[in-house]
């Protein structure tokens, strides 16, 4: 992996002279180009072991580049806000937009590294991690991102005389600490870790780039020309940017489905209604400021026919819990700024800290229902899209989030009588809308999205419950009941969950 | 300010029932019209004493209007996050935007009440931050935003009582802790320095509504029909909102302003500017890591003519910082979250953590640069411009946010010059468009609006530096000279911040 990065590279005085005036004004036009048409965003990895030039490119690329439309992002010690939330969340948050070039010092990388050298992550969960990261970028690919890894690396001869030369000179001994000697230690470590690392994450769609960290000028121009030569192929290429990550869907070859087989006749009678209403809203409340809450989360996901009631179950919960403990995010259309992110961007911005509810009134699901059904993303993405959903709940689950996804079904004739009902009631008039009556004349082909993503998206960590919904009294208490007994296996029972273990 | 909340004012349940459906039905049309028609966000304040029903009433606006377009702020113990950032950033960062209700359990008042209250706060502070806090509500409601403040209001006895009756009920009981018996015992304390601040701050933008506590029936109705009420004015209601803030300009009646008595002969031979330059960078790397700077950030502003040489000025600041330490902001146009809230909400958000330093290239300042001189904004838009800004930078630097701002000038003969060259020279050709062309002809405009802004907003806390940049070297070291100077007077030195009193 690394033995193309021992041989020695360097760049004379009189050769760095020549060139870089040249990368510069190409790395200038091709930035201005990528800003006017460039529809996607870059991610660039800085890394490599301490001394070998990463803060140093990092300030060649400001100075030649446009630094107004860079951004470096620094990952230290994780803040509170950070800390309570699941792990990728920091990330997410410093993802660059379309049109934006973000470089990452420190990245996903540094911790399962770090980690493994100090021993506290065997192999297993590495590879486990590094398989997450994988799909992660995936995802990003997918989404359109240009992925540049680097690795910067030096023999351990190299990085003693690197790290003694940035001491000798003032302008940068202040870049050498106690711990860059420390790491010194460690170098075979690091090595080790490294390279297994960097062999597991050198997927196709973002490879890494390992470049010798000797040579100032070296370093310099390489970094340079790979970004300009990749930014212009990029420019250039106009095919989609997916890779397969999902398999195509089974055919339906008979008429037997998860929603067909739904017993929509239950109901329940206005007496016993109300007292199981109150019992498990009491529950709740109390689950909610339970001791064992304040180290997890609670992520609850409403899907449904239009009318199904999402609406009213969300205030039968809500009921139960402290306006300042819980937030409803209506998923509506993108905005500006979420729409130059990946797909998923938009819910992990809302995504809550511990001992804290958010609930989505419609969700991530949005892609494999109404984007699918309606044709406003391409097959290939709602298709991976499964894919990233389940990566997605499962980071939120390992750290402590608990997710629980209800689908709210009514049947036709259901859903008629309450749109008729609605119009003429004055106070939910505005619940019905032109899109409701068109949604309806679809319904074979929602149909159909729902029991896809019920057979690709329940999974042990974020089952879906499928909720009757054609008696109201019914569907509240089935989710009342569902969320206090997710709720209560989560607290007191549940030992799986990776964040327990550490 | 409290005796008509103090009379036993009760609804029967007859009554009630009767109401209630009336009210709710308003409530929902009312909030319907508001997200489709209301370009403007709702800011509701719920506080009072413990006991008063703030969290029911909460719940029951929940009930009453479509829960999906509320959110609740609930502020208890900053975040690290917040911590490290003026006090008003936790605040901002929660606004709602337009079309949206935000209600808020807590706010800027609940810290200088407490404070007042355990004896932290004399009473010449308090008033100072009553202040700060009549002129930030001024700035909400010249936005747009329509502001109700509720203080929930209960006799001591009263007090007692209603904390008994929530104790014996199962279902409340948890909302009294043993805090809130402690706090009757501050009873007077509270109602004391509660009057005042309610006096002091009860502005006819933003009026205290002081609603008595007691029945839940009274409270519930009073408040429901007092939003209703607001709503249907502030959505019929479509004149201007603004309150007067500013006093209007004073007429130029001489040729001499502090542009013209710049003098723009000054430079700095190649030899001179490079020790300089090297002299001062070395200087600023040192600042920024010194321990003091841990206890603050540091804010540059950049404006200029175009062409002036921002971004070489930005380029030399940058190279004496690690990457990881900063970040550049380029100020263009709003996004469409940005342009939902309050014109300075998008430099909020950006405003760094302690020990780290953002640079703003163009800045707040487009306000009364290019919105005045395009007409992008009303004339009293501007004008109130200049307190709001002042207030803003107050806010920032009373809590150990250093801001530096700069004003690069050049003459026209100058700027032409530099136009024609950067269209020859390839990489750098960018950077002339249309626009810079067209901004050229409205140079007498520019000039006045500069002249203005310097007068109006060059404070002791936030002076501005005006920078002769006909010659680039001078500017750069008069630039990097100026960085220095300042952080280390703040650094070392400065000892009449709000912070370092504390």
């Amino acid at each position: 992996m690394f033995e193309s990065a021992e041989l020695g590279h360097r760049i004379d005085k009189e050769t760095f002279r020549e060139e870089e005036p040249k990368l510069r004004a190409a790395l200038l036009d091709t930035q201005f180009d990528f800003r006017e048409n460039g529809k996607f965003p870059v991610v660039i990895l800085i890394s490599g072991v301490d001394g070998s030039g990463k803060g140093e490119t990092i300030n060649v690329l400001y100075e030649w580049m446009d630094p107004r439309y860079l951004s470096t992002l620094a990952f230290s010690t994780p803040t509170d806000e950070e800390q309570e939330r699941p792990y990728m969340w920091r990330f997410w948050r410093a993802l660059p937009p379309k049109g934006r070039i973000g470089i990452f010092a420190g990245s996903w990388y540094s911790n399962p590294i770090a980690e493994r050298i100090r021993g506290k992550l065997d192999k297993g969960d590495l590879d486990q991690r590094m398989d997450q990261i994988n799909r992660f970028e995936a995802m990003l690919v997918n989404e359109g991102a240009l992925v540049l890894k680097f690795w910067f690396h030096l023999s351990k001869d190299g990085q003693r005389q690197r790290l003694k030369a940035l001491e000798k000179d003032p302008r940068t001994a202040w870049r050498v600490t106690k711990e860059s000697w420390a790491r010194l230690k460690t170098y075979d470590k690091l090595q080790e870790a490294a390279g297994h690392v960097l062999r597991m994450t050198n997927t196709p769609w973002a490879p890494w780039i390992v470049v010798e960290g000797t040579d100032d000028r070296y370093r310099s121009l390489t970094v340079g020309k790979i970004i300009l030569d990749a930014l212009q192929k990029r420019l250039a290429d106009t095919r989609d940017q997916n890779y397969p990550v999902a398999p195509p869907m089974a055919p339906k070859i008979d008429r037997l489905d998860v929603l067909t087989a739904l017993d929509l006749t239950q109901t329940l009678e206005k007496q016993t209604y109300e007292t199981q209403l109150a019992k498990w809203q009491g529950r709740l409340s109390e689950l909610v400021r339970h001791p064992e809450f304040r180290k997890h989360s609670l992520i609850l996901a409403f899907e449904g026919s239009d009318a199904a009631g999402k609406g009213g179950s969300i205030r039968r919960v809500t009921a139960a819990i402290d306006a300042r403990q819980y937030q409803i995010v209506p998923v509506a259309a993108p905005t500006e700024e979420e729409r130059a992110q990946p797909y998923l961007w938009r819910f992990w911005r809302h995504i809550p800290r511990v001992n804290r509810v958010t609930i989505f009134d419609r969700t991530w699901y949005g892609r494999v229902l109404v984007e699918r059904v309606e044709g406003f993303c391409s097959e290939a993405d709602w298709l991976r899209a499964y894919t990233e959903i389940n990566d997605f709940e499962h980071e939120l689950h390992k750290d402590g989030a608990i997710v629980i996804k209800f689908w709210l079904q009514i049947s036709a004739q259901e859903q008629l009588k309450r749109f008729k009902e609605r119009e003429k009631i004055e106070f939910k008039r505005f619940k019905i809308t032109e899109e409701d009556w068109r949604n309806r004349k679809k319904s074979k082909a929602y149909h159909d999205a729902v029991c896809d993503l019920v057979d690709r998206t329940s999974t042990s960590t974020a089952p879906w419950t499928l909720v009757e919904a054609n008696d109201k009294n019914f569907a509240r208490v089935k989710i009342l009941r569902t969320i206090c007994e997710r709720l209560e296996k989560a607290l007191n029972t549940e030992k799986h969950s990776e964040k327990a273990k550490d």
